[in-house]
């Protein structure tokens, strides 16, 4: 592959594995002809972002700029673009590539690829040789078939978290066929599970809300569950054995996952998107005497995150943000791991340009 | 409801969790309109009457008469009987009656009554008052509707295995809908894996039998593996990384559940049908990554265990059985902790009459 023309570009990114997020420059590719280059306008804060940063999954190379829920306006496109003209609105969520020929990239599940997905940050950049960066600067340089259109009804901020957040509730959602006449159970309202609940209810189940938070009550319900658990409750607990058809599991902190086993009806799914660091011991009793299912489920194809962003178009849905100015990245950090941010921050990217 | 008749009818069975089984005298109903009186011919002697006889599964009620894969010729039958008629040759499995009006019963999935299914032993008995006593005996009157037809063809005394470790893993090769062009593992060579590799192969899957015993790799070649992977080699387990469309895991031992989810593929299940005490702790990871399913299943409904008996009967498929007398129970289930059985214990019934 001939080295493409490179240009420089603004970004926020951490130089080692303790050092605060602070302004640096990156290299970014000029489009080649299949590609788009996008001015960055937001971009989500994921905790991915996080643990990437501070190099708590191994692995991480720096400098490291992270951010994969990203919304801008395209400026330039390479002269085979066919889907997307400068000025239209984009957005770029957790992968830019993959190898596009294994059978999980033919399935429309590029997240699966065999070959291993190219993540949007800190992930082999076959074109610099480098690692790629993410959404946390000034433009982004991405294939076409990696760029999602953005619906134009939608508040841009808030579509960013969809990029993610969004796309890791929607797709198991789906997948495990949620919809009316079923009772759903939310676990953990966050970045993630306030997406949950928004999608399980607008597809239409009775969705219950999994909280050990009795203060989160209230939001749960304006945000569309239909009942809310506090579960640090075992008598709470108790009166929903047995009952649900899906439950997704938000919660990457450790936690007892028989608690939640043992709510699900015969056939029954309980699927992980948080990802806990020690193993969780499920009861091999409560999977055998109602034949559940205890699964996991990472984050959707390109097709099925585009038919995500169509879907809120047409209902009207975004996450519930808190905007931020870059310079506000690191208190932004320390503030979610707190869970002190209802429920995602989104930095406002002009914010980098001063 | 009125009180049936009552006869005497010879049995073996355990007085207390530490006394050995040794004959005894129990009461069975004569058969009310619906009911079925069997001639007991052959039970098969699963683990479960181990853990049941000597309460190590809390519950067990005394006296104790275990079995239930029960093979005999029918005697006599009530007036409403329409399926058996006198000389017929009949079976009874793990159940003897559920509630049949819940949901679960209603999809013919009556070992997931809501109300509990009534087990064939040791459960309660609405009749007697008293429990359920199994197949260690000389008679059993079961209602026609949990009342099995045998084939002709087969060899009744390698049938009696099919009531349980047949349909335990009949029902989860088909539910997961196991087939041609599939790589489908079986955990352990037991009484229940060594059916599990029976009906894989018999399925079309491609089968490969885990083991930690290189001395069962001839048999489970002829029983219809195609390939033998001693698991406690991990460089012969990492050949096999994410390469299975299904597992079935027969190992009611505790062992490392994650050895074997890394080697299912993309949307792969792993099914239990043994059921350590211990929780098994699953990687979130593992789960995530590859959208991977990790369940359980508890032997068969009614009507599937009548196909899985039909399917037998078609393909000359039986369990591999050493047959013994009534007075060797007591050692059968010393060599049974040993796992020192090919593969199934058999009870000739004829010995309890003597």
């Amino acid at each position: 592959m001939k080295d493409p023309v490179i240009f420089t570009t603004k970004a926020f990114g951490a130089q080692t594995k303790s050092s605060p997020l602070a302004a640096t420059t990156i290299e970014r590719r000029t489009p080649t002809p299949h590609d788009v280059q996008i001015e960055i306008l937001y971009c989500g804060v994921c905790h991915s972002d996080l643990h990437t940063v501070r190099d708590e999954w191994g692995g991480t190379v720096y400098p490291c700029v992270p951010g994969h829920e990203i919304v801008g306006r395209v400026t330039k496109v390479g002269s085979d673009v066919t889907k997307f003209k400068p000025g239209d609105i984009a957005a770029v969520g957790c992968m830019v590539d993959s190898c596009r020929s294994c059978p999980s990239c033919r399935e429309g599940l590029e997240q699966f690829c065999e070959a291993g997905m190219i993540q949007t940050y800190n992930s082999p950049d076959k074109y610099s040789g480098g690692v790629t960066y993410g959404g946390y600067s000034e433009n982004i340089v991405v294939s076409e078939d990696f760029v999602l259109r953005v619906p134009e009804n939608l508040e841009l901020a808030a579509v960013a978290p969809l990029l993610c957040a969004g796309i890791t509730t929607y797709s198991p959602l789906r997948h495990w066929k949620v919809g009316k006449g079923q009772k759903v159970g939310i676990v953990g309202l966050g970045g993630l599970g306030h997406m949950g609940v928004k999608f399980a209810s607008a597809f239409g189940a009775h969705v219950v809300l999994f909280t050990t938070s009795p203060g989160k009550t209230k939001d749960a319900l304006r945000l569309g569950a239909h009942e809310v658990v506090i579960s640090k409750n075992p008598d709470e607990m108790k009166k929903h054995l047995n009952s649900f058809d899906f439950i997704l599991d938000a919660v990457s902190a450790d936690h007892d996952i028989n608690a939640y086993l043992e709510l699900l009806k015969r056939d029954g799914t309980l699927t992980l998107i948080g990802a806990p660091q020690k193993p969780l011991g499920a009861s091999a009793f409560n999977l055998i005497f109602k034949r559940r299912q205890f699964a996991g489920s990472l984050i959707g194809g390109i097709a099925e995150t585009q038919e995500m962003l169509d879907f809120c178009g047409q209902h009207g849905i975004t996450s519930d943000i808190e905007m931020i100015k870059i310079d506000q990245i690191n208190e932004a950090y320390e503030r979610m791991l707190k869970s002190d941010v209802k429920y995602r921050f989104v930095i406002d990217m002009a914010s980098l340009k001063k």
